[in-house]
């Protein structure tokens, strides 16, 4: 891949194309050997993509086909391909209807965006004014694509990806399945695999997206065995599963869906974190009814101050003031100490946790809304309510069972 | 810049070292050109460090330095240059000494982490058991660094840095101000700094941060007119500045703290947004007393649904009930539409907005939240109430002035 742009050298904004497209070719067994970022120079692109040309097969150009001046990558591909450019009249045409489309006249600088090097084939891009094209040089098959992220991943998608399935058939296809742990470290997940024989073509992957370690199953397209493996590795997850291809918010979505329960959530260490989360899928926040955040408790008496006790009193007041059947609670202790409570109709639980590793406030908040959530995912699918979780350790918890009255 | 490891190259995680080393490189006045991607391979590395050494007069290599036996960028080193690795006694010290500080003994493993190529010099790691090193390859002076982000950072800012600086002293050193804007495009910006005459050596650069443009103002160090530039342009950006040298939130936080005013917040449509994004600042949440998340308005009735009523009945609850001086608050209204109010003693504030781009949910959310604590800002700074913000346009808006009795 060629990244262009000094927005993306200079730092001022991250890659984010870059690292989409890393693990999309990855993922489709076209993996990346190397990947170079140049300024907007035309020299320097120029150089580069005769540099890029000599060592691989294929590159994946991103970047420089706007209408400004600083927008130089179609210019460098002419030069090192030692060809001029040329005005390719079906993109012209289709760039002013798009204008006329929408009432307005193309302006004159649009008309670069339809010059390509001579030679070059056209991609189309259906949602965006800059076209792409592929062309050779010195053998390598180049692809030229928008900057755009949506446009770029859609030229991707659409376009690039079959023509290299095309071009390359034999190129080792590949599925994967995406399971999220949370609260298991990778080298525990990594023993808890050895037992598990993959057949030939199968490997595994992990990705940290702290707090969860996502693992990825990767197996050869439609193999028959895709649906044996993936749930013997669940298996070996065991309840530390929090999603099969899905996020833990989305299976908590999906979980308070089907239950029809809904949520009201008290706040004091997490101040609004579980809140925001949930609000940010749409099950989810249809099951919320209340959130609170408080600076002090002020649902607890300090004098008899049992942080256990108080958190639970929390959840409770949250489920019972709201009208609804979980209430969720997260109170502060002392020193990196975090009380957190759930309460139901059913009972309540709740839990002192400590972190054993250097988190920062914003991560700690992080992990104890999940560990939050997680409690709740216990709950509702009946699992071990008072686990072991790596990078929190827990020093109390305590089960208060439903009073069933006679 | 030459980045190597797999989980960089296929997009596993994101390389926030080549964002970070990009942005301090051009803010000292060594700007990169280029930056290389490679994996974990042997003699890819040697060959991209060849490659590399080739056209850079000075090359960063990142990561590869691990005791881990797919840490290869020293043994690359050694191959491109033609000379064998050789123990640095110095360093091997230093890290049985270390081990020995914790109780444990130096795992063999780690041994590897003092062999460094011949004629290579040195460079301390005060924070961890990588130590980088630099040497010399056809006439290019290259550096190398761990990959863990602290250490890279800080091996970076203490040791390479002052090198570089003493090998290129005529190198422009330069000062960034940092201004930070809300509700304003970069070309409104642009066309406002028109008039600002900028003195040889004076620059200006944007940064996009959405909700936010960061307006950043290079100079030649110590110069005499710094103050006098960065003054001109705050007064251009006016009253969109949120920050001067610090973030809207950073402002917002010593604005509470001097006033010693206090915060409730009642979020419908935000949804636990603005509260958890306080939470993020000692100050804020220091004042932040209370914040309600409600799925719907309990404050109001529904007959008389007057949305900008109802938000300002929504922040004076919140105020009134948590017993404070500043009530906030967002609700919904319709079709992309938000309503958002400020209730003080002084009297309410309510503006109804939407949104003329295409933001997600999620970015609405922040948009809505930023301009609730825009508003906060503008009352107590005693600007503009009903300002015109880019990307949301205002459809109504109503001031209710505090009723004085007689």
């Amino acid at each position: 891949m060629l990244s262009t742009g000094e927005e993306v050298l200079h730092g001022d904004i991250t890659d984010t194309n870059a690292a989409w497209l890393s693990r999309r070719c990855f993922e489709e067994g076209f993996a990346l050997n190397r990947r170079v970022t140049t300024g907007d120079a035309l020299d320097d692109i120029a150089i580069e993509l005769v540099r890029c040309s000599q060592v691989s097969d294929v590159v994946i150009v991103n970047g420089g086909l706007g209408p400004t001046t600083d927008d130089l990558t179609t210019e460098a591909m002419a030069m090192a391909m030692d060809v001029d450019v040329e005005l390719n009249s079906y993109w012209l045409t289709a760039l002013k209807e798009r204008f006329e489309k929408n009432g307005r006249t193309m302006p004159k600088s649009n008309i670069k965006q339809a010059m390509l090097p001579e030679g070059a084939e056209l991609i189309d891009n259906p949602v965006g004014s800059a076209c792409g094209f592929s062309a050779e040089l010195n053998g390598c098959l180049m692809f030229f694509t928008p900057g755009v992220p949506s446009e770029f991943k859609q030229m991707f998608e659409d376009e690039i990806l079959p023509r290299l399935q095309a071009r390359y058939p034999n190129t080792a296809k590949r599925e994967i399945q995406r399971l999220y742990s949370f609260g298991v470290g990778e080298s525990t997940l990594n023993d808890r695999f050895e037992a598990i024989d993959l057949p030939e073509g199968f490997e595994l992957g992990y990705r940290s997206a702290l707090p969860f370690i996502e693992v990825k199953v990767f197996s050869p397209r439609q193999h028959s065995e895709i649906s044996l493996i993936t749930e013997a590795i669940k298996h070996a997850i065991g309840d530390n599963l929090v999603g099969d291809g899905k996020s833990l918010l989305e299976t908590m979505g999906d979980l308070l869906r089907e239950s029809s329960l809904r949520l009201a959530v008290a706040e004091k260490f997490t101040g609004g974190y579980l809140t925001n989360w949930l609000n940010e899928n749409a099950d989810t926040q249809n099951a919320l009814t209340q959130g609170w955040v408080l600076s002090e408790s002020s649902l607890v008496t300090e004098n008899d101050y049992n942080p256990l006790a108080a958190v639970l009193a929390m959840a409770t007041a949250a489920r019972e003031n709201a009208g609804v059947e979980i209430g969720l609670a997260s109170g502060n202790v002392e020193a990196g100490r975090v009380a957190l409570g759930l309460s139901t109709a059913m009972g309540d639980w709740g839990i002192i946790v400590k972190t054993g590793r250097k988190l920062t406030n914003e991560d700690y908040r992080c992990y104890a809304s999940t560990m939050m959530l997680d409690m709740l995912r216990r709950y509702l699918t009946g699992k071990e309510m008072f686990p072991e979780i790596s990078a929190l350790a827990t020093l109390e918890s305590l089960h208060i069972p439903v009073e069933i009255e006679q």
